[in-house]
Parts: C-alpha cells; sequence; structure tokens
C-alpha cells in the first residue's frame, strides 16, 4: 500500500490508498507538539503494510539531499517545529523508499496527476489563505533548485493611490504581505467571509493577484494555474483576476484562454494529501 | 559533427564543433532578410557533415511540439522575420535531429555544462542589454511550458519619488521597461558606457534589478543566477545589486552565499553557441 503524509501547521492528514491511488483510509490529527502528533501518525500507518510514503510538509523546509539537515522542517514560525527532523523520525519508524517536498509542491503535483491540470506537463498551484505559497511542475517534475519556491514573497507594483502598508514581517508588501487573509483582514477591519461582494477591495485583492500571475506566468510559462486556499473560495475573485491579467499581460506572450488558463482547483482540500500518494507511488515504482 | 546557430536580432553566430564541444570553426553573419541570411548559414554548414544540431533563436518563438508553428519565430518586432519557419527551413536542408530554444535558454544551458553553474542542475541566466531577457535550467532541463519564459517583463515595485515611466512599449514600467540600455539611456540623457561610474543611476539599476533577481529566486530556486549582456559589463553593478539582493530577502529564505550565487557570466559571448553545441550533442545522444 501507498502512504501519505499532508503536514501542515493546524493539521496532518493521513492517507493510504492502493497502486491506483485509491484512498483505503484517511485521517485527520491536529497538529500538537511533534512528540504528541508523530504518536498518532504512527498508531495510523502501523496498521498497514506500506511500501513507500510521500510526505508534503509545511516548510520552509530542508529539500537538498546532500545537506546535514535534509528532511527537517526549518525556520518555522511554529516554534515547537523548528529544526524538527520529520523526515528522519518518518524513515527512523517506517523503512521504505520517502519522496519529501512541500505541501504546495504536492498540492501542485496532485492538480497535475489527478486534478485541474491533468494532461500537462507543467503547472502552478498556489494558495492564498493564511498565508501565499505556490508549488510548480516543470516538464513534469516537482521545481525544486537550492531550495524550494517561496513564491508568495515576490515583489509587485504597487496600486497608485494604495497606502496599506502590507504585514509581512518579513517584506512587509510582498504579495502575501498585500492579499492573504490575515492582510485582507488587516485591510478592511473584518474578515473575508464577511466582506460584501462587491466591495473595493476585491479589485484591490485581484490587482496584486493577477500581477503576481503575470509574474509567475512570465517565469515559468506554467500550462495552468490552478488557485485554492481559503481567500480564493470567493468565487467573485476568479473574473476579476482574469480580466487584469489579460489586461497587464498586453497581448505580448501568447497566453492560453483565460478561462483555461487560471481555474480553481478541481481537488479542493484534498490537492495535497493526492500528489503525495502519487509521490509515493512514484517513488516506489523507481 | 556537431552544429550551432545562435540566431540573434543583430548577428547569427554559426558553429561546429566535435563530441567534445571544441569548435572546430566559427563564423558570424549580419542578420539581414532571412533568404539572404540563411543563404550564408546553409554555405557554412554545407561543407561539414552534421549530424545533429542545436538551434537557439531570438524570439519569441514556438517551442510547443504540438504547434503548427512550431519552430517559428513569431511576434518579433523585426518585420522580416515574423512568421518565418527557421526550424523547418533548417530541417529541410539538413535532415538530422534539431534542438529548439531561445538563444537565453541556451545561454543558460551553456553555462551550466561549461560555465558558470557547471555542476548545478540548476541556474538562471539573465541577459541585460537592449532588452532583458532569461532563461532557466530546472532539475538539469531547460524550462519550457506554454512556450518559453519573457522574465524581463515582470513587474515589481516601484522605487519611491521614481518618476521614470518606463519604456516598454508593452507593459510601461516592466523591468525591460526600466533597466535595460535604451531604458537606462532615456533616464539619464546619455549611453550606459557613458554615465559615470558613481552616478545616482546605477543604485537604481541595481534597485530594480536585485528585486527582478528576490523574484526569479522566489519563483525558481536557481542554485546560481548568471547575468550577462552589455549593461552587466559594468562591474560596479555587482556588489550593489548583490547588497541590496540580501536587503530585499531579508533571510527569509536560506540563499547560497551572495558571491557565489549572483555572478557575471563566465563564457562571455560564447555561453548561447556553446549551449547549442551541448543541445546539438545531447539530442544526437538521444
Amino acid at each position: 500500500m501507498l502512504g501519505a503524509i499532508e503536514a501542515g501547521g493546524t493539521k496532518f492528514v493521513c492517507a493510504v490508498s492502493d497502486d491506483q491511488l485509491n484512498i483505503v483510509e484517511r485521517i485527520s490529527i491536529p497538529t500538537e507538539t511533534p512528540t504528541e502528533t508523530l504518536a498518532q501518525v504512527f498508531a495510523f500507518f502501523d496498521r498497514y503494510p506500506i511500501k513507500s510514503m510521500g510526505v508534503g510538509s509545511f516548510g520552509p523546509i530542508d529539500i537538498n539531499e546532500a545537506s546535514a539537515t535534509y528532511g527537517y522542517i526549518t525556520s518555522t514560525p511554529k516554534i515547537k517545529w523548528q529544526d524538527v527532523d520529520l523526515l528522519g523520525q518518518l524513515k527512523a519508524r517506517y523503512d521504505v523508499p520517502m519522496a519529501w517536498t512541500t505541501d504546495v509542491n504536492a498540492a501542485a503535483y496532485g492538480e497535475l496527476i489527478l486534478g485541474a491540470a491533468n494532461g500537462k506537463s507543467s503547472c502552478l498551484y498556489l494558495t492564498i489563505g493564511t498565508g501565499v505559497g505556490g508549488g510548480a511542475i516543470v516538464n513534469g517534475e516537482i521545481l525544486h533548485g537550492f531550495g524550494h519556491p517561496e513564491m508568495g514573497h515576490i515583489k509587485v507594483k504597487r496600486m497608485e493611490s494604495d497606502e496599506f502598508e502590507g504585514i509581512c514581517p518579513f517584506h512587509g508588501d510582498c504579495v502575501e504581505g498585500l492579499v492573504a487573509g490575515p492582510a485582507l483582514e488587516a485591510r478592511v477591519g473584518m474578515k473575508g467571509q464577511q466582506v460584501p461582494e462587491n466591495h473595493y477591495v476585491w479589485r484591490t485583492q485581484a490587482y496584486y493577484i493577477a500581477q503576481a500571475l503575470m509574474n509567475y506566468s512570465l517565469v515559468l510559462s506554467p500550462e495552468v494555474i490552478v488557485l485554492g486556499g481559503g481567500v480564493m473560495h470567493q468565487q467573485q475573485l476568479f473574473p476579476l483576476i482574469r480580466k487584469e491579467l489579460k489586461r497587464l499581460m498586453a497581448d505580448y506572450v501568447a497566453l492560453p484562454e483565460m478561462e483555461a488558463f487560471v481555474v480553481p482547483t478541481m481537488l479542493g482540500n484534498n490537492s495535497g494529501i493526492i500528489g503525495c500518494l502519487a509521490l509515493a507511488k512514484e517513488k516506489n515504482n523507481k
């Protein structure tokens, strides 16, 4: 059987599936201390004959196989998970091949294998929620370099007359500092879910999100951009973002048709865990 | 023997080499009309038993193998080269396997194989000259998606009090519109080569170039960034860019050490043609 863990900052989703990625059992465990959470993870997987595992983790994480801290969660603001050797502890318990990447890379891979990017060889998955994070597939493979992308933190052009300073503790008005859920809330003084559909702030959000997508598109040239996360539950954002992106690009590059280019996640909350299962399957086939 | 063409907007560089990429002969042909230029290209290659060829072209070009216009130069401002089937004309003359990509992708590949990114599996090559163009290597392969990157046209945050509008005909103040050679000239009223080393404009250039590199790094996570092109002949830019990039990133991501991360091209004007030869070699091995 294949095992998968989507290790998130608020919960760990664990699943086992057969070789066709049909999920046999799936549980959700609240993220407490590493010891507490891993005890529950072990209790779950101990009951199955796992032959390989895919792990997609919140980060930043170390994905450099040559590094002494490969497999660690590194400088996360979640103090109890700082410098935790997550992959190492899993490997000590289960001596099977394991894939290790970020939760958003796993989600991108899930959308590629079974979701909105099925049949493509490249895609971008972007989640806009409590933070902004992205994962990318290039030539059919997860993009890794000196580390993993942190594309929520790119800089964009400020909207004229927008004086909101941004709330990223590192970069102020990077994209995450401007459009993540907490930024939206700080900007208008209420939760995103409470903001009326015709409020000006959705145009502001679309302005910055479209610029981010423009930059990602010009760098990565993905065949499709899949948007997920709490903020993107606001369906009215999609047409606003597509329109603004088209305007910004000014027909310089022949983009795929907008409706097919900027799309909602097809797997919903399952893109990550399905991506992890797909990575486990691939690891097993190697 | 291996054949290579670096098809540029002002000149075509053609070369043949042995299997170890040792160049046997190399010529430079001014870019006139397609008919005139290709006649000279053919006269050169007709004398050699070429077994495969790598072509890196100015663009935009069509790199989608499923497309009816695969191998074409498409919407270039050089009217005589618009919608020209460059690859098709080469294939009609030489029935050998051919690799086809952009000039900057070829340069990135050249730097990876024999230059400043040797031994890495990822890199970014950025040229800042009459335009700004970039190519990227991800997991050892050239990044291609729905098309090729056009990363010179990303948007960045404007410097406070900088009122220069930018000169990109498509996007105004995208990176190319702000820092390419013609933009620099428009900003200060003289050619880059004439601008004193301590002129304020180098700080402005560094501010925007560093932001572009920040965005590329957060999206692509390249192990090394190789900078080439006329504007980057101004060596004083390197320390300014590195310092600004370090400040902007605010230690959020563990970057490689700056001196080793942002480097000048090692192959100089040869990165493109060497990349094309390396692509020809790879094509031949397949």
